[in-house]
């Protein structure tokens, strides 16, 4: 069982952890913070990559077999108080579990070999709640890996983990490449590039018909108001959209993307 | 131009437009709230519905054309200091224009005569934004209309309004039937109803395989966290679950209904 229950927000531990809500922190300590038992239980899978847990006194009786599975892993368990969870945590209703992961993403290389059928990228996604749907989606849908471009948020921002509802440790994920040299690799393993826009000059059942989603595809979104910059539109090889039957102006993106890979899931199968 | 500019929140045309951010006085008013330029844009297409415009110096510059349009259409427009605009949006950052409008919705028969092609239901959907979200998906996908059963949240809520991104205005929308009396009405007019659940028996690729979504088709979507009843799912024709090929537990109620209707429109076209 967990040591004495920590009572200040000023303990060197607490603080540490705090600061990983900050980016910068994060990627100095190549830490990061994933909250509730969903995520711990997803984190305690993936050997060496939970590194601390924080637990109140409550949700340690609650959820004794994750603390119980964290202790039997090497884990150190802190208890804390329901205050200094509440400052820790970035929900408003926090489940008193608290997990300190290292970082999971992997590098660009060790996704592309061997080929794979389906990826998705995310390029110039801002809002990080969106940023996890598409993760979350993606994971769902079956691709294999999912790349965010150094022009796009943080995958280890809490709102983006949250979004993710594990995701994150579930399929490997690439962090920060910068677009114009990651196109011509996604294309040198064999991947057809799709930009998904809704100004596309093909549409998705248009791709379906012509069997350019049975082929192995790398999927690249974009940011929520404007879309794709004009040089991914070029560089790719087709700008596929999501066709518009009623009079809705346009799609949400987690929207756009989840209808783009199930018709790519299903296409290959 | 608007007159003299309402800088009091006590004002009496302030406070009864303030109100109607309570369900219970949008009901007895039977008007709502929607805010921003595309949602004034919207409520003006349709004659009769806008009421009753707030703008604030700044936006009645920027906006001037839909400020001109509801005063050419005989709507009253209320210019408002900051502050009273701030106290009425309920958005963080409002857009300087609020509109009053009169409830849009329609009764059940006259979306069922003739029988439509697809419809959307929402049953046990509890978040204003993700039933905005459907809403918005619903109408780019297609569907002739949207329900919200009695068990579902208010179509009017603000977060709905705002998340339905002007969808709201586009197709009719159905509020409060009981959803007892609502399947056999769907069956009646031809409708195959399918309830959207992730443990369903069928998948939509096999949905999609049997020629079912070919059919009219009136899709129900349940509950964020824990889907739909069980005599809903016994009532439906088919129970239909998008599947997961990665790992991922679920999708979201936004993703998951945004396959199905997407495979909906493309199977009928």
């Amino acid at each position: 069982m967990a040591g004495r229950e920590l009572t200040s927000i000023r303990s060197p531990r607490v603080k540490a952890a705090r600061r990983l809500a900050k980016r910068a922190f994060r990627r100095r300590d190549r830490r990061f913070l994933a909250e509730g038992p969903q995520a711990v239980r997803e984190a305690l899978a993936l050997p060496g990559r939970l590194v601390e847990l924080f637990t109140t006194a409550e949700a340690e009786t609650r959820h004794a077999d994750l603390v119980l599975a964290a202790e039997a892993a090497g884990v150190p368990v802190l208890r804390v108080s329901g205050e200094v969870m509440a400052e820790l945590a970035q929900t408003v209703t926090p489940q008193g579990l608290l997990a300190v992961c290292e970082l999971v993403d992997v590098p660009l290389e060790s996704v592309l070999d061997p080929a794979p059928r389906l990826v998705t990228v995310l390029a110039h996604v801002r809002d990080p709640g969106n940023a996890g749907t598409v993760l979350r989606t993606a994971d769902a849908a079956g691709a294999e890996s999912v790349i965010f471009t150094d022009a796009s948020v943080d995958p280890y921002n809490g709102k983006c983990v949250r979004a993710s509802a594990g995701s994150l440790f579930h399929l490997p994920v690439v962090a920060g490449p910068r677009i114009g040299a990651l196109i011509p690799a996604l294309r040198a393993c064999g991947l057809t590039v799709l930009a998904a826009d809704g100004g596309g000059d093909t549409t998705l059942d248009d791709a379906i018909d012509k069997g350019l989603l049975s082929r192995p595809t790398a999927w690249i979104f974009g940011n929520e108001a404007w879309g794709l910059p004009a040089e991914i539109l070029e560089a790719a090889d087709e700008v596929v959209g999501v066709p518009i039957y009623g009079r809705a102006e346009s799609l949400n993106l987690g929207t756009a993307a989840a209808v783009c890979l199930y018709a790519s899931a299903r296409a290959q199968r």
